[in-house]
């Protein structure tokens, strides 16, 4: 059986592996604050060309989302997302367990736009009885969106105006980041990202650590005293250099991109397989998640060699996700595609 | 200008007021345990027949639906109801705030059906990633909905006996209670209700009271411990004999029942008029809210003598509700009707 | 039985109940914008002599606690008291439940001091470990206390200093405020208390009124969006006028006060007689609760007549409570003292 | 400098190095279902002879601890625990922040006896206003605690039965468990801490493994559910195997109690080195932390070579920690007994 169900079944990159057994015995102080954090930090701050950016490392995303929002928000504040987004959908009410609402937004393919946003926020304050209701107070967007999907530049740049102007934070979940960036649709850069949120974070699970997400925040008014609520929510890894370490490798000469350029590329040839059969493309995700629309009859003959994950139904097809990831070898894609092409 | 826009904006019925000028200097133990509330709650059981129920007085609606809904769940469980349902609309994330995910479920009258919440319970189970999503554990309806719209027997059966197949409660929001079983479209008494629900309030408020609230728990399963609860959010009342009085009186001698028809049949009178105009009402409301959509030269011309309160856009039309109450002066109601039959 | 085990076992002035009963059937918008409201908080204003402080009604002190101190803690943060204090021993962990430790200090008689508040925000900001404890961040004094001690005018400006220099707000209950400042020990005015703290509550439930607290937020920066607040955590009364109408009854012609001395004048009395018979008082309470300590016979011989309340135990004696009140009758009061007289 | 302040200052044994290289690249499905976690959970449920229990692998303790008490606990309960219990003193209030208080018993060297809880419950339910008051629901120890110390089986055994009588939960965080069996004072086994607790974790992160700890949950009233909570804490692992992996090796051929007994041994050493040099030690431990009271001058001195842990004053003396771990040198330790005779 090849897996493609999913960007988190392997280890690391073999750079980290060798880094993680070479530093075993290394005595380091606890809780990030050893040398390989601050080395990674400096890193990623050179990267988005911030230097007074906060960068702090975090074990998973859920725990990123949960600490980032509840962090900023006040007791009265919800944020708002596509009703498709990981902290609405897929994360058990880690939001709303930390006291806030999430206020879902209708969404197609995954993103929403600043003015479904702005309608939100108008309708909040032109309604008499506001105080009544849920205070929307942030903006929270994927990059890619949980169905593979991108923001351009000019939708993010959108949205970070409307956010200004409101002043609420826009906050960028990038449990998949580097196959957003490394996409041949995307046409931001890390920086730009960092100029255009208050807070966003850089995943590593998925993108060639053990595990590990690097949550940056930009905006000052954010900073402050975040690292309670880490040691709070149980979100503080005693050994910290082993996030340290993976970010500063994935940081050292371009691995980070690197490995998601492999992803990206891979993807984009088994969607080329599916697009060549006449197979529909449930979103049109340039990114490494691919969601073709099989009968029954094909579902089942990939599923004799192939592992993927089963995601909804559409008409009489049912839409599944093969995804790739650093780890992906492609000798493992080119007999994907011949089995696409034998349907 | 005479007021309907609301249904809480006079004081208490003469009974309540007279009783509280006669006991004003007793003296009585605090904290809902004097024998005012225990002689109210003695009615309200003989009412349903019910002598096992557990019944609380409380200050208001929104403290009594976060207490039992907060009471009854476990962190990682959420309650459903109506997207319109004041727990997810009107109550700035009171649930959320202790932790719970509001699940809504899309209604277009206010009710939902037993169906849609077998088929989020039944959906939620089937997806193998359940664990990741918020379990749905409860049932919320309100009755009347904050569309003035009803229940019928046979509906409000069909989701008792499904809350009892997957074993979570059945929660019935009563904060206009006696408008519903006195509106001439109902088929349900209180001791249906009490013996459908697992618990349930009768609204106070609205309905006769100056404040309060009368949650009546009939599982046994929900009662444990629910006073200590209340202290804990701010809403067990000092002085609760005021509460316990004021529950007393409204049943005594039916005066619950009495005053809640008076506003029904006013409320049904000005619905005729509407309907005789020819004008729609935006929903079916057989009790004392009545939606009609009004062109902008009908509502200003309604608004010069009478204060509604605006509901919502429908097409070129404006929704606004008029409300009627146990206080409603039935020459106040024909001065509307005669200004309506002149729009 | 005369009883005076507590402060709130009886309604309200008569002041009080008149202007309910005269105002029942006025029509007014609900949740505390109506006139009385803005009436009362004009009056509050005026008497602390500062127009640019905000006044909120809200039914009960647990409520007023938590929904000050929820609002204006981040999560991290805990609020510092003495261990007897409210918060901390009688509310069934109201704060806690709002996700904010109680940081208890120790206290021999209900007050904390300024050196203790400072050593506990110098030894958390000197342990380098600080970010793993919890962040004191506001103080919370009762006056009177929960034993009936009292501030003085040099403490609490020494508290309030302090508070200003680490930025942290310093928060009075005032439950029984009344009672505090017309002790003939008292050196503060309610003005004073407005200068020094950054928001405390009138205590209405206690002194006078039917229930309801008076919570005044002086310090702007915790004023923000406070009504959301109050919704979100059921504390917005419908009604909100049956709060305004009390409280403008109270600062009506100096009714607080004038009520309150009465209460002092007697519980002054009934200490003294207590005194002259040699028993000893368990704290130096100046306000309306008086601690004797008595032998078992002295407290079955009282229990005959009188109903108190029972504090703890003392060495081989018992510590009870007898409070006044503003409905307290002088001929009770005389009737105790007999009885002391006679023990 | 040779570092003893704490015992995560290196990464994992070599066993658990070399497994995490040669699984890196195998692919297993996420979130602890696969092949890993099973394993090692047979192998703990085997070790404990409790084939019913239930094993969670969670990355840390603060996370194990908040997600097993606001698991188990209403929202109206709380944690008894030593004034020195992890929870109460160093988790920046994580059990407040998921809504319980965490009721601190005084404690001189970091147990509580059964009897001290025994009066807090009997207190709790003996005092009339209880409702008022947060309701003591779980004991919650260390073992060894915060001070090195331990719980005989003798002690451990009371408190289990009177948890029993009371029907509340017992819970062991054991993030140092492997040094407490293995001391030489120790008289419990694993299994019989299993048999004694309602639920308790076994410490990898301190004991061997890079991060991770084992939650057992033996009582089946507390099983119910647990994932989602992981979930929604942001607790469950993407790639759960590595967990599985670190203590299914720990658990193979009985190396968790082998490296335990090496770092046991060490302490043991440093220990007599205090102790034959006359310097008191602050605790009674037996166990990998030692707590010597220096002067000045020999905190000094020893600094020069060696790394220690500030714990607190003691008169004119300071209390410095010293740990042993899995990976502490003999050599080390022999330098450091060398250095301690030389003072």
């Amino acid at each position: 059986m090849i897996r493609f169900e999913s960007d988190y079944t392997q280890g690391a990159t073999p750079e980290i592996i060798n880094r993680l057994v070479e530093t075993n015995l290394e005595m380091t102080p606890g809780y990030g604050v050893d040398h390989y954090c601050t080395s990674a930090a400096n890193k990623i701050k050179a990267e988005i060309d911030m230097p007074s950016a906060d960068v702090h490392f975090i074990v998973g995303g859920t725990q990123t989302n949960l600490l980032f929002i509840s962090s900023a928000l006040r007791p009265h504040q919800g944020v708002m997302c596509a009703h498709t987004g990981h902290i609405n959908a897929h994360e058990t009410g880690a939001i709303e367990a930390t006291g806030h609402k999430v206020i879902a937004i209708d969404s197609a393919d995954g993103t929403i736009t600043a003015k479904q946003v702005k309608a939100m926020l108008d309708a909040h304050y032109a309604d008499e009885t506001h105080e009544h209701i849920v205070q929307p107070a942030m903006v929270y967007v994927s990059y890619p969106t949980e169905n593979g999907t991108l923001y351009s530049k000019a939708q993010l740049t959108e949205l970070s105006l409307l956010c200004r102007e409101y002043d609420i934070p826009l906050y960028l979940d990038g449990a998949r980041l580097g196959y957003g960036l490394m996409s041949e649709k995307c046409d931001l850069t890390l920086s730009d990202i960092a100029k255009l949120c208050d807070a966003f974070y850089i995943g590593g699970t998925k993108v060639g650590a053990l595990f590990g997400e690097s949550l940056v925040i930009t905006n000052d008014k954010y900073k402050k005293d975040f690292r309670y609520m880490e040691k709070q929510r149980g979100a503080m890894l005693a050994k910290g250099r082993l996030l340290g370490l993976q970010f500063d490798t994935l940081f050292t000469d371009g691995l980070y991109y690197k490995i998601s350029e492999h992803a990206a590329i891979l993807a984009t040839k088994i969607r080329k397989a599916f697009e060549d059969k006449g197979i529909e493309l449930y979103y049109d995700s340039p990114t490494n998640q691919q969601f073709p629309c099989l009968t029954d009859e094909q579902m089942a003959k990939l599923g004799e060699e192939f592992a993927y994950c089963y995601w909804c139904k559409s008409g009489d097809k049912h839409v599944v996700r093969f995804c790739t990831s650093w780890a992906t070898k492609e000798e493992d894609v080119d007999k994907l595609i011949e089995a696409i092409e034998r349907l």
